[in-house]
């Protein structure tokens, strides 16, 4: 083992709808990239899958809640692309709030966890 | 997809130090298992593990801390065992703690994120 090691806690959050992730770490990575870049491939890229595995997250989310999260837009000098619902956008805050207010509320166990790991 | 679905939030925090994962779900389980049986075999088997396994999991938890959290037991009726010691219980419960106050405190988001998914 090194001499030093960086601690830190990580934590996933899966919203589970039946045996399917409805929602997970990086189906919200792909969605914030979607968002930033409007394009599912290109947000594939970005995120180091193939275009195939993109499409098939979007569709599970899309399956999963009542509404789709993502949509396609056609045309424009693209050729059309792919942009987040009201929904998707919604969902994306509400599930990064998740995390944020996990983190928070278990800074005193990780303080305290963190103490007894060896540096 | 199936006509109703359960619909379940699963939150998973690893403990990492450097690449190696100090703690996470399954170790905690496995520290449990410990303390209840008293033997790393008996509790790799409640834990669907092999015996490898779960000494692999026990020595990198002793690695990762300042002390062990796990120490053999010389002697008595079954030839020796293992136990918690007393960081390892203060651990396990600091672990479960962290989940349990997650949880409490996502409460709302979860609930809001419920409502968008199909039943």
């Amino acid at each position: 083992m090194q001499k030093t090691n960086k601690l830190y806690c990580r934590s996933r959050y899966r919203i589970m709808s039946g045996n399917e992730i409805a929602l997970g770490p990086g189906k919200v990575d792909l969605l914030e990239s979607i968002h930033k870049v409007g394009s599912i491939s290109e947000a594939a890229r970005q995120n180091h899958i193939s275009y195939r595995r993109a499409w098939n997250m979007v569709n599970t989310m899309n399956q999963c809640f009542n509404k789709p999260l993502v949509e396609s837009v056609t045309g424009g000098k693209g050729g059309g692309g792919a942009k987040l619902t009201p929904l998707g956008e919604k969902i994306k805050t509400i599930y990064r709030k998740m995390e944020a207010k996990a983190s928070l509320s278990t800074k005193e166990e990780w303080n305290s966890l963190k103490k007894h790991l060896k540096k």
